[in-house]
Parts: structure tokens; sequence; C-alpha cells
């Protein structure tokens, strides 16, 4: 899947963009889609990770600085999800460059947003556009995956190619690994709402049952085959009908709380539909206008308000265009 | 979902049409395309069931003769797969008119093609335009679905709405009804090969697991996503790709001999992907041309033929307008 570069004079040919130094943008991004469990993912515009990385004059990575962290994020190149993925990049394609990384993390740890795999998509995506696009942003996929199997145990695609290749993306098989991107509506508007309730990744993935009743997978996929057909086509109506989870949602829902009323507060906004993002807490909905999502996030903010339970929230477009070079 | 006509002296309207006779094809279908089972269905050119039906002077169905069904279909208008369908549509409609039909049988019983679908479609469809369209041709569906009820216990919608609707469609919900059509490319070519063995329909549903494997739930819903998108972007690798079954598959290609040296047989001459059609025996096979589906009809037939299992092989497009009238 990875290009191979066979000379051992690699590092010679890198470096070729005239920039020492880049900062770039890495957006957050919704996992499952309500239906499509550990295949469906979608970026959005806003909020994203921020990676400014400079050339060193020697090899290795050093982290300089996180900000936004508050501390946790560990300095070690090789246990971040910054650098984790360029160290295996480098080692990929031969290259003996060192370089520098400040991190600016603006996307919840545990929140269901994407957040590793922000950080993995900015870090290998800035590093691959200094050293002249020795590979192509498809080929990036793997090493990113590896941020996200260094913060989640496992190294899943879907957070990592809706934010590394941008709009909606089907990992239809994780092994071997296969991303297919699907066209949307571009009227599409995604609020992101964060509460202030802590979920780890792992927790919510294991209490997942392991098996599921037949009746209900038909169920899911018939959705999942309704909003592919619907996202394809631009039917609102059928996204909006599709965006059904009879069998992730009933489980994951209950570490989220007064996750209905938050869920009914923004359909009756107008929401086409409206779930769990990733493992949670955060959740989305989907809308037709900007507007619509800004009245959903208020509606959805406000429940949480009532608990007494603080959130952020986040109104977009679908994000297009995954990471970007922003200086 | 179906339009009631309000007045009582409703059948004054009907026989609109010229016609007093009419000779309607149906089509034969494939349900469930590899992964998604109880979920996706198309419709092909050939076989189909052919019906005449004609009006007569009083209430009442009467079938007065069936074609290539070895005496085995009742000839009780409730009991028949072509007129229990047209009994609850004039109900239904509130119509008294009487009709008398004819049946050609061509689509095989309990082979997995649609059988009883084919009837049933070919008869509300006739009678529909008989009586100058009284319903769109989606109202009939739930009629359609009546057939189905009749010979396999359940009224499910995935063959019916195929043979009816054309192309290939899927069945988002069965309860509330939700069928929708979705785009393909129009160089797909269908083989289907029909052995002598018996299955019957509900022996083959028994044999399901009632639970199954999350992970493989999920692997089936990367499939039926990957295939959605393949069929609407016209993209035959990702088709080929998707055309994957982990679940259903393997216990009911069981019950058909030699099933994987069929199945590699056909992959072997070109084809896409190749599976059980419905709940077999039959089996189908999706190519990009009609050439490379003559070739695994040959192929397929000549491993049956090995194992001294007669065969019916058929290849044609995919057949994109459902029902027809013939003369």
């Amino acid at each position: 899947m990875v290009h191979k570069r066979n000379t051992k004079t690699a590092d010679r040919h890198f470096a070729s963009s005239p920039k020492q130094q880049l900062r770039v943008f890495a957006p957050a991004s919704v996992a499952n889609v309500a239906c499509g469990y550990d295949v469906l993912g979608f970026a959005v515009e806003a909020p994203g990770d921020e990676v400014a990385v400079k050339e060193i004059g020697k090899a290795g990575l050093v982290i300089t600085k996180i900000e936004g962290d508050a501390g946790k994020l560990p300095l070690n190149p090789e246990q971040n999800s910054i650098t984790a993925p360029v160290l295996k990049y480098l080692k990929d394609i031969q290259c003996g460059v060192g370089f520098e990384f400040e991190l600016v993390k603006n996307v919840p740890f545990s929140g269901g947003m994407g957040s590793s795999s922000a950080s993995s998509v900015a870090g290998v995506y800035a590093v691959n556009e200094l050293l002249g696009k020795p590979l192509s942003r498809r080929e990036l996929l793997p090493f990113a995956m590896e941020g996200e199997r260094i913060a989640c145990g496992t190294a899943h695609a879907d957070n990592v190619a809706a934010a590394l290749l941008g709009g909606f993306v089907i990992v239809r098989s994780s092994s071997p690994l296969d991303v297919v991107q699907i066209d949307y509506p571009s009227r599409l508007h995604c609020t992101l709402v964060h509460p202030e309730v802590t979920i780890r990744t792992r927790d919510s993935r294991e209490a997942l049952p392991e098996k599921v009743y037949l009746k209900d997978a038909v169920s899911q996929w018939g959705n999942v085959a309704g909003l592919i057909a619907g996202l394809t086509k631009g039917d609102f109506d059928l996204i909006s009908r599709s965006l059904e989870d009879h069998l992730i949602e009933p489980v994951r829902s209950a570490f989220i709380p007064s996750y209905e009323d938050v869920k009914m507060a923004a359909l009756q906004a107008g929401a086409l539909g409206c779930n769990i993002s990733g493992s949670g807490p955060s959740m989305f909905a989907l809308t037709t206008s900007k507007r619509t999502a800004e009245k959903c996030a208020a509606a959805m903010q406000a429940v949480f308000e009532k608990l007494g339970i603080e959130s952020q929230t986040h109104v977009s477009r679908i994000n297009n265009r995954g990471p970007r070079v922003i200086s």
C-alpha cells in the first residue's frame, strides 16, 4: 500500500520544499455516524489541532511544546500521537531528517471527536509537506493510524481517514485496509457538543456486547445502505431516516447524562439526526444549514446546562479537504 | 402509504383503459446480493413470469390455467401468489370488477430467484394497468408483498420491490416499509444459475443463527456501505471487493453442492462477485459484460454437471423497468 523508496541515499531527495517550517491544521472528526459503527466517519471544519513543524539540523524528533493538553500528553516522541506516526513514516521512506514539533491541542481528549487522529494527521501531513510530498495523502493513512493505535490501543481508520482525506469516508475493511470516499451534499452542516464528562474509549468499547441479534444487525445495515444512498444522492430525508442505531447507541448512550433529552432537543431544533460522536461523550447533529446547526448547538447545550454540566459547541460545514497548511 | 379512494361508487371509474385484457411480464430477482441479507435486491431481464389478465362480467377472481408449475400451484385465488395480492388491492381501492388469470411460470419455485414475487408483481401490475392505473407503481408494493407472505410465510420486500420497481433496491426498513432505489452502472450484467436442488426458503431461513458476532456484523455493514457506494459511483472494483458475505453465506452455502467450486469457477471466468441468490440454491454472478456473464454461466454450469446436477442458466442485464405489458 505504501510506496517504498529503493535508494539508500533517499534522504538527499527530501527537503526539496523551499520552506523549512510549516504550520498545519488537522480537523476533528465524527466516527460511526449513528448506524456505521467502525465503518463510517466524517471530518468537520472546527475544531482542529494545529501543529508547527520545523526541520532541525540532526536526526530525531523533538516535541518542544504542547498547548491545551493540561500537561497530559507525553513529550516522548514514541508515545505521542503527533510524532509516533512520523517516526514510522520517516523509517519507511528511509529519511534521516529530524524535526521539532509544537502542538496546539484544540480537540478535547477522550471526547469522541477524533482527538488523537487530528494530532496524528497533523504531524505526518506537515512532515510530508515539508519533505516535498514524497508520499500521496492516501499513502499517509497507515502512518497516521499509528497515532490512533498509541492513543486507543487499536489502529482503527474511521477517524484518521476522515481527518486525513476530508469529507465522508467508509472503512469497508480494516484488514486489508480499504477506505472509500463518498459524495455528500455540500449544504450539510454539523453541530458538535462536547459535555464535560469523561469516558475512556476503551471502557466504552468494552461495554459493547460480543454478539448481537441478527435481526438488529439487519436493521443496522439497512440504515447503513440508506445513509450511503442518501449522502450520495443528496437526499436529506433519506439521510434523516437512516441516522438510526439499534446496536451501539443503546449501550453507549448510558455513559452520557440525559442523552435522550439532548438528542430530542437537537431533533426538535431541526436536526436531520443526532447521535453519539465516536464513543462519546460528544454528540453530533447533522443539519441542512448553518442556522439550524446553531439552533441545535444552543438547544443541546441548554439540556446539559440544566444538569449543571458545562459543554463546548462547534458548528461547521463538513470539512472537504482534510488537513491544510495555515502558514 | 396506499392512497385510499373515498367514493362509494369508485368502481364506476375503473376499466377506463381501452383494453379489456393484457399480457404482462414480471422479472425474477436476486435478493441479499452477498452482503445485503434482507436489505438488498435487484431485478433481471430473464427469466420472468407472464400473466394474461382479462376482465370478466362479474366480481371475483378466477385462475383458469397455470403453465410451467407441474401442477403445484393452488388455483384457489386466496392461496395463489398471483391473485392474493389482487384480492387485497381490489378490496383496498373498493373495486368490484372481476378478472380471469392465466399464468406462464418461468421462474422456478424455491429457487431463490424471487419466483413468488414475479407472480405477485405480474398479477397486481396487470390489473392496475387494466383499471387505468388508479395506483402508482410504488403504491402497489404492499399488495405485491402479500404474495410473498403467502408463499414464504413473511411479507418481505427485497425481491418484490426489485421485481416491481426494477434496478437495485434497498429495503432500509421493513416496518415501517421504506424502499429506496439506487443507481448502478448500466454495463452491469447478471448470470443466474439454478441447479436442480431443492431448498425451502423456510428451512434455509431457520438454519441462520439468532445472534452473530458484532465484529462480523461490522464487516458486513462495511461491505454493504462499499457495495452501495460502488454501485452509485459505477466503481466496478469497489463493487467486486464489497460482494462478500461473512454471515449468511457460510450457513446457506452448505445447502448447495460444491458451492465453493461453482463460485470459484465464476470468479475465474471474470465475475466481479458470485454468491447465493436469495436463499438459494440458485447462484448469481455479476459481470461488466454479456460476454463475461456467458462465460460465467458456462463455467458454473460445468461444475454442477460434473456432480451430475442439471442446471438452467440465464444471462441478462439488470432489469431497469420492472414489469411490462407485452401484449
